[in-house]
C-alpha cells in the first residue's frame, strides 16, 4: 500500500501536541492558539493582493466548559496527521462521520466537526487540503498547452497528463493539486467563466492559436480550481487573464473571489487567490463598444453593485473598477459573454479575445 | 478549416424545407408537423426502459398568427444545417444571440428560441447534440479501465484518451458526445453521487481492483453524462451501477432521471436514458443492516417520498422501489453515502463495494 510520508505540517501537528503533553504533566493547563477568523482581523494589501490576516489570536484554553472542543480539536489533529501518514484523503463529510467513533468526543452535527476543521487549517497556517482535508465539491477543467505531472498511487511513477490530447474533453482538476507539477511553454492562462465559452475555445483549438492554457471556472471558481490557477501561474510566471460575463456577479464574484479571495476565509486566502489575474471579459464599455445585446439589470442587481463600491476593499483601492461600476449602475444593463455570438460564433476568436489582449488598456485590474 | 460534413439529419432538413417550398409554389399554405411534448402523450414502458411519447402530433400551418413562428422555426432549422455542415457547435444562448441578425424573426427572449430549438429536436426526432445545438452546461467525469477515441480537429487525426493515466485527476467529460468511440476491457461502470467519494475511488485505484470505469455525476447527471454512459454502455455491453446517497432525492432524482430521464423531456429519453442502470447505492435496509449514522427526514423528504409512490409510473412499476420508499418513510431518516466512513474511511472499498457487486438480492431495479 502507500509509502509513509513526512511533510512539515507533522512536525508543528507533533509540537503542538507535545507542549500539550508536558503542560498536562506540569499540572498547568493546556493551551491551544490559532487566529482569529474574522473580518476584524482583515486587511487588504494591495502589494501582497489579497485579504489577509492581522495578527489576533484566539486562545482555547482547557476549562470544564471547552474540554469538548479541546478534544475534538486534538483528534481531529490526530486524524489529520494519520491521513497525511498514509497518503489518504478525508472530505469534511468523512471526518464528521469518523468521529462517530470518538464515543464522547464525537460531533453532534457537521458545522460543529467544520469549524474545528477550519480553526486547525488557521492553527497549522496551510490550507486543509495540505492536512489531508479535502473539500466536498470539485470543478475546473483544463485544455490546452499544459502537462500536469502527477503520480500513480500504486507504483510512485509520474503519470504525464498532456493537456493537448483531449480532442473535444478536457482534464478535471482533482479536489487536491498541492503535489501536481507542470510543465508548459504556453504564454498565459484564461480562465472562462462559461461552460459553454469553454467548449467553443476547445471545440476551435483556440489554445493552439493564442499558445495558451484554456481554464473553465463553470461559474465561481471552487478551491481546487483557484489553488490550480495559483500554483500553476506561480511555477510558471505565467498571466492570468480572466474572461467573464459583464454583470454584477462576473465582476464582484467570480473575478473578485478568484484574484484576491474572499472576506470570511482570510486565513487562507494567501493560498487560493490569483493576486496577478486581471480582467479582460466583458466591461460596460464593451457593450457600448461592440453594441450587445443586453439584458436589464434587476434590483438585485443594482443593489450588488452599490455594496462593492460602498463596502468592497478591493473595488474601493482601484479607480477603474469604481468607474466602470458607476457606469453599469447608469446604463442599467449588463451583457453575457456570449452576446457576443451577435457578430457571428466564433467572432469571439477572430476579433474579440486578439484585440482585447493586444490592448491592456481595455483591460480591469 | 473544418471539412463539410454530412449526416443523416442533412437529408431530412432538406426534405422539410422541400416539402415547404414546394407547396408554396403550389400555392398551399406549407406546414411543419411535430410530435407533441406533453405528459399526456407519454408512456412508461418496462420492455422498453423509459418514458417514451406515443402518437400524437401538433401541426404548425403558417397563418398570420403563427407567422412569426414558422419563419423562427426554419432560420432555426438553417442554422442548424450550417452548424452541422461545419462542424461547429451553438449554444441555446448563442443560438439566442445569433438570432438577433434575423430581422422580424429575432427572438425577443431566449425562451422563447428554446422552445422552437425543442420543437425541431422533437420533430427531427433526435437530441439536439445531433443538430449542433449544445447544452449551456457541463458535467460527469471519467477515471479507470476505459480509452475514449476522439479526433483531433485540425488534423483529423484520432485520438486515444487513456482514462487510467490520470493519477488523482480525471478526464472530463464534453457537451457533445455523439462522435465519441471507446475502448474497454473493463467489466462494468459505476456511477457515483458525490465528487468527494468519486475522488476516494479515484486516489486508491479502485477502478483497478475492480476492474471497471467510475464515474462522476456530481448530482443529477448532465445530458452529457447521461448520454456518455448510455453510449459507453449500449457499444460495450457493460451494466451500469449506481451509488448515490440513501434519500428519496439520490432515489427519486438521480437515480430515476439516469435510468428512465425525465417527464418534460419525452422526446428525448430514449437517447437520455440508460434503461440498464441498477441501484448499489443506500437502501433504507442498509442503514439498518449497517448501522449507519442517519440524519432525519424533513417534511420536504416525507412528502417527496409520497409523491414518487402515489405518481411515478417507474416506481408504480416496480414492488421492490415501493417498498424500499414505503420502509424509508416509516424510519424517517436519510443516510449519506460517506456515512459508511463510519467504519473506517476505506470501508468503502475493501467492504461495501465487494459485497454489494457480488449479491444481485441487494440491488434495486
Amino acid at each position: 500500500m502507500a509509502k509513509k510520508k513526512t511533510s512539515p505540517v507533522l512536525g508543528k501537528i507533533k509540537n503542538i501536541a507535545t507542549d500539550v503533553y508536558s503542560r498536562i504533566k506540569k499540572k498547568k493547563l493546556p493551551e491551544l492558539k490559532m487566529p482569529l477568523r474574522a473580518l476584524s482581523n482583515v486587511k487588504y494589501d494591495p502589494k501582497d493582493g489579497f485579504f489577509e490576516l492581522m495578527g489576533k489570536m484566539k486562545e482555547r484554553t482547557l476549562t470544564a466548559s471547552t474540554i469538548k472542543t479541546f478534544a475534538q480539536t486534538l483528534r481531529m489533529m490526530g486524524l489529520s496527521k494519520e491521513l497525511i501518514e498514509q497518503d489518504d484523503i478525508a472530505s469534511k463529510r468523512e471526518a464528521y462521520y469518523i468521529s462517530k467513533n470518538w464515543a464522547e468526543a464525537g460531533f453532534k452535527e457537521q458545522p460543529d466537526s467544520d469549524a474545528v476543521m477550519d480553526d486547525i487549517e488557521a492553527m497549522m497556517m496551510v490550507n486543509r487540503e495540505q492536512i489531508g482535508f479535502i473539500p466536498e465539491e470539485k470543478g475546473g477543467e483544463i485544455a490546452g498547452k499544459l502537462i500536469v505531472v502527477d503520480k500513480d498511487r500504486d507504483t510512485g511513477k509520474e503519470l504525464k497528463i498532456d493537456c493537448t490530447k483531449f480532442g473535444s474533453g478536457a482534464y478535471s482538476i482533482p479536489i487536491s493539486v498541492e503535489e501536481l507539477k507542470f510543465e508548459t511553454n504556453a504564454t498565459f492562462i484564461l480562465a472562462i467563466e462559461t461552460a459553454g465559452m469553454f467548449q467553443r475555445l476547445v471545440k476551435h483549438n483556440y489554445w493552439k492559436k493564442a499558445n495558451c492554457i484554456l481554464v473553465s471556472m463553470g461559474g465561481v471558481p471552487t478551491r481546487a480550481c483557484r489553488r490550480f490557477i495559483r500554483r500553476l501561474s506561480d511555477a510558471k510566471k505565467l498571466p492570468v487573464y480572466v474572461f467573464t460575463d459583464g454583470d454584477p456577479y462576473g465582476f464582484g464574484s467570480i473575478y473578485r473571489t478568484l484574484k484576491v479571495g474572499s472576506g470570511n476565509a482570510a486565513h487562507i486566502n494567501e493560498f487560493f487567490c490569483v493576486p496577478q489575474a486581471k480582467f479582460i471579459g466583458i466591461t460596460p464599455q464593451d457593450i457600448v463598444d461592440y453594441k450587445l445585446p443586453s439584458h436589464p439589470l434587476k434590483d438585485v442587481d443594482l443593489k450588488k453593485i452599490k455594496d462593492l463600491i460602498k463596502n468592497d476593499p478591493f473595488i474601493q483601492h482601484h479607480k477603474e473598477w469604481q468607474k466602470a461600476l458607476k457606469q453599469m449602475y447608469q446604463m442599467k444593463v449588463r451583457a453575457e459573454q456570449q452576446a457576443l455570438a451577435k457578430h457571428g460564433l466564433n467572432f469571439v476568436i477572430s476579433d474579440y479575445l486578439p484585440k482585447k489582449l493586444k490592448d491592456d488598456k481595455s483591460w480591469l485590474p
